[in-house]
């Protein structure tokens, strides 16, 4: 939430430039990490004339998506990098303002698709600093020693705890409805009182009122945890940071694992990794995706998985894969359907399996997992069409199984290409106890048992098949594949389902998916990539935010909204 | 689901005209009801030529408002007037067409407005269809005698089971995504995987195959619970029903209650009824609804409620909020803030209170509890703001007090109005057992549970005030009040808040309400009103659906839609 001095662009759509995601903490232009024994310290000071697209001036520490592509980074590296790290303290180096929000000049010249899809990344990274809380032991006090405002205030609603100084003029607040007619877009709404727990009508109050609450007000309705006078505000934060090292389950000597950069090569029609390539098919607007499982055993304990570093298989891999789902989602909005293979030999993948799941207590196995997982549930969550591909060669075993069970469907090969292999091993799948928990979805529920939602027989079924490798037939029999067709139907069948999605509406398709995805439960985390988000997308595209008299549009040049005032 | 002949007014969109609710079985134009014993039969046979607004032909036993309202009616006579009927069938009088969903020309030419608030309206009438199986042991089977598509295999998933007849061509389908580029709108996508328990990969092939599914398939998937040959069908349909009505708690002998015609005055300001009036600030684009408590004591037991019939105080309270929440919904939405204020005798409602609590068990009173819960949550899922406000006069008791529960905020005057009646008697708010779970939300909670939702410490205070009158020093202290002010400033702080919500862009403040109103555990019916209805207005303003070259718009025509390839 900012002004920007000159309206002059207010009203021309920006194109999207290529965004990459490879940061280092060195040349972090926005950011500063800090250390002091157990607590790290993030210091936003935001570059104004940083911003990653031309067109605005990111004032008042407010944010574009480079600024946040680097809290991801650090967020990461503190998770690897940084072991003995068990508090995070998120401030800022700008006086009286700790953050102004996204910067609406920005979200003002967006596309449509760019606004989602920054929405959609910040909301990961913000549900990723809850994640290390809950699972790695490190948490993150937000010190708000300023203004929080719009999307600033939702960083604070992510941390774990929030103190708020004491001085007369910060405030907390959420000015996005009063100001610019749209959805505070960053689990605001949600946080306040899911997480948060503010009374309803307060959070009605709060949220639409432009200047927000400062110091009693805040606390009393719980939007804060403690305020403090600026003369004892760092003690305060100071002593909640060394509670939370107290109360850590992080272990206090460890050696870190340097996060060094993704090797990538890339060009036009393909992007690839080490163990992860994507071919680029421009003209059936889809992408082929393979991941390949590893070549050798894995290493042969917790210590040693830490020497392999960055390079550990398990570790490698997500990264990868990481970076290619936000690079396709950023830069290839047109690709519209992803169709995974998984390739390799599944003992190898088994032998990984079997040691992520020996070793969870382990603090880097134990990131890693979680760090797999959290990738799993960007895909959960990625406007494309998933489909899974199971042939001979496959892998899709244990946790690489996950990413079959992640697709809206899986076909899958009964046999051979016999024209092409008749010698080939027909593929098979096999589950281990690594689906039916390590991996949970943003609904709590492993996704063998989102599959199996309301049928528990077929749950207990699929269950009692842990271990067996599954040909086409068992596979099907089981539950676990759309369709298992021989050779003669295979080929033309899968031709068929993907020119088939590729011809449908790609918004119908965003909407049917993130509606089948998460049957069952509901948490904080679904409800903000379901009910939020859904608002918040309407609102974008509504002529009363981004119309050219919209809200959006028209904040910073002087001249009041004009809003078609019918309710829908 | 259904094509009309001719394209012409393709492009126009229609302008929407005045609806009333108001319907009588002898003179319904679509539906039919007739009784065997204790089964109903609802027989749906569209009268293409009975449109409520110009521009289609309601041709394949496809829908529009006014088929809807008539099938609303029925579902509420059915309760109240129908005691004795255990089990409804739902079947069509259309052959081999059970029903083709919403008609696609009537949505093409809607605006934006009338297609979500028709989408609400068929919603909360399935949800109705529910509830009647639920709690009233009115079980409905749909008895699909030839093909359900889109809105019209909606209207059998909302059905308690469905028995599918299996003639070689009759299907189930949803085909909204590949033939017109929008959701199934009405429960479809969540009820396949959440209530029908479909798995997500079959939800999604069935979700994008234009003809659907028949027969062996759709009961495999589990997408009706039986098929039958065109010779046993009605065999099949008849056992069911009567099962039904073998389980059902619905008593076998009593007398009906008529819902005779609402006694309704409309003028262009205002809109009354005995018990509820409603006046319409058009200049400040509010609407200031009075309701009326009870004017004598309750009637001595179960039987003397139903001899006074329509006009037992609660359920002709309920009767009158019900019309008019439809009527301002469809008809008035430029009036964005509803103000309620609720006024009577505290005590005489209070004695109303507790003979819906001890009468809870018979049947009329139990369908006037269901009417009201149901009419409350028409309330919570209502895109308007809604204030209460409580002054010397009030009657905001048990279950009256439900309604400034389901406000997004409570205005209180401490103390009395000095220069207008200074002897008057301060107001109070007053809860009873009946706010305490009698009429709990969509998401299952009551409303003071979800007030206080995350704060047990706050809710058991709550809890022990019940039965004691609170003046607005002790509702304030409770936090059953957003504020409680004095004569001095309460005028004008309502004022001004009143005026300041009227400036907001209204469609933040839907988002934000939306989002607001279901704290904590989410239920089918929360998600079919939040996530999938979000998506939903999403994609009916994009222009895939509703551009020129959109589906919508394209369908019907013999031109392909011309789409936007991104994804979003």
């Amino acid at each position: 939430m900012t002004v920007t001095d000159s309206p002059d662009t207010i009203g021309s759509v920006q194109p999207s430039p290529k965004v990459g995601f490879d940061r280092e903490p060195s040349q972090y232009k926005h950011w500063k990490l800090a250390f002091d024994g157990p607590i790290a310290t993030l210091t936003l000071t935001v570059d104004a004339q940083a911003g990653l697209v031309p067109g605005y001036e990111l004032k008042m520490n407010s944010y574009d998506l480079g600024v946040d592509i680097e809290l991801y980074d650090a967020t990461q590296r503190l998770r690897f990098e940084h072991p003995k790290v068990k508090a995070v303290v998120v401030t800022s180096g700008v006086d009286k303002m700790f953050c102004a929000g996204a910067n609406i000049r920005m979200l003002a010249q967006s596309p449509h698709a760019w606004k989602v899809n920054f929405c959609k990344f910040t909301n990961e990274t913000r549900n990723g600093i809850e994640d290390a809380a809950e699972n790695s032991g490190q948490t993150y006090i937000a010190a708000v020693n300023g203004t929080a405002a719009g999307g600033g205030y939702e960083l604070v609603a992510a941390c774990a705890e929030a103190v708020l100084i004491d001085d007369g003029s910060s405030a907390v607040s959420l000015p996005e409805i009063p100001l610019l007619g749209v959805l505070p877009g960053t689990g605001g709404l949600t946080r306040v009182v899911d997480k948060r727990k503010v009374r309803k009508d307060r959070a009605d109050l709060f949220a639409t009122k432009a200047e927000g609450v400062r110091g009693a007000t805040a606390l009393k309705w719980g939007l804060v945890d403690e305020t403090a006078p600026r003369a004892g505000f760092d003690k305060a934060v100071q002593a909640r940071a060394r509670a939370a090292v107290a109360g850590s389950t992080r272990p206090s000597e460890a050696k870190p694992v340097p996060l060094g950069a993704l090797e990538r090569t890339e060009t036009d029609e393909e992007i690839s990794y080490r163990f992860v390539s994507a071919q680029l098919d421009r003209q059936h607007r889809r992408v082929e995706i393979t991941v390949r499982g590893p070549e050798s055993a894995p290493p042969g304990d917790g210590d040693a998985a830490v020497e392999q570093g960055a390079s550990y298989y398990p570790l490698q891999l997500t990264r990868e894969l990481d970076d290619l789902i936000l690079q396709l989602r950023t830069n290839e909005p047109e690709l519209g359907t992803w169709v995974f293979r998984v390739q390799g030999d599944p003992q190898k993948v088994l032998a990984y399996d079997e040691q992520l799941e020996a070793l969870a207590q382990h603090w880097f196995v134990n990131e890693v997992r979680h760090y797999y997982k959290r990738t799993l549930k960007r895909l959960d969550v990625t406007s494309r069409s998933l489909f899974a591909v199971i042939e001979p060669g496959s892998a899709y075993v244990g946790f690489l199984l996950e990413i079959a069970l992640a697709c809206d469907r899986q076909y899958m090969l009964d046999g051979v290409y016999v024209d092409v292999d008749p010698d080939a091993g027909p593929a098979y799948l096999q589950m281990s106890a690594a689906n039916f928990g390590s991996y949970p979805m943003g609904n709590g529920l492993s996704r063998v048992q989102s599959r199996f939602w309301g049928h528990d027989d077929d749950f207990d079924r699929a269950r009692n098949q842990v271990g067996v490798p599954l040909v086409a037939g068992d596979a099907d029999a089981c539950g676990l594949v759309t369709m298992a067709l021989d050779d003669i139907d295979f080929t033309d069948e899968l031709r068929i389902v993907l020119e088939e999605r590729a011809s449908l509406s790609p918004d119908s398709l965003t909407g049917m998916e993130a509606n089948h995805r998460f049957v069952g439960p509901e948490t904080m985390e679904t409800k903000i990539f379901g009910r939020l988000t859904a608002w918040q997308n309407w609102i974008f595209i509504r002529p009363n935010a981004s119309g050219p008299e919209g809200a959006l549009r028209r904040f910073g040049t002087g001249e009041r909204a004009s809003f078609d005032v019918k309710r829908v």
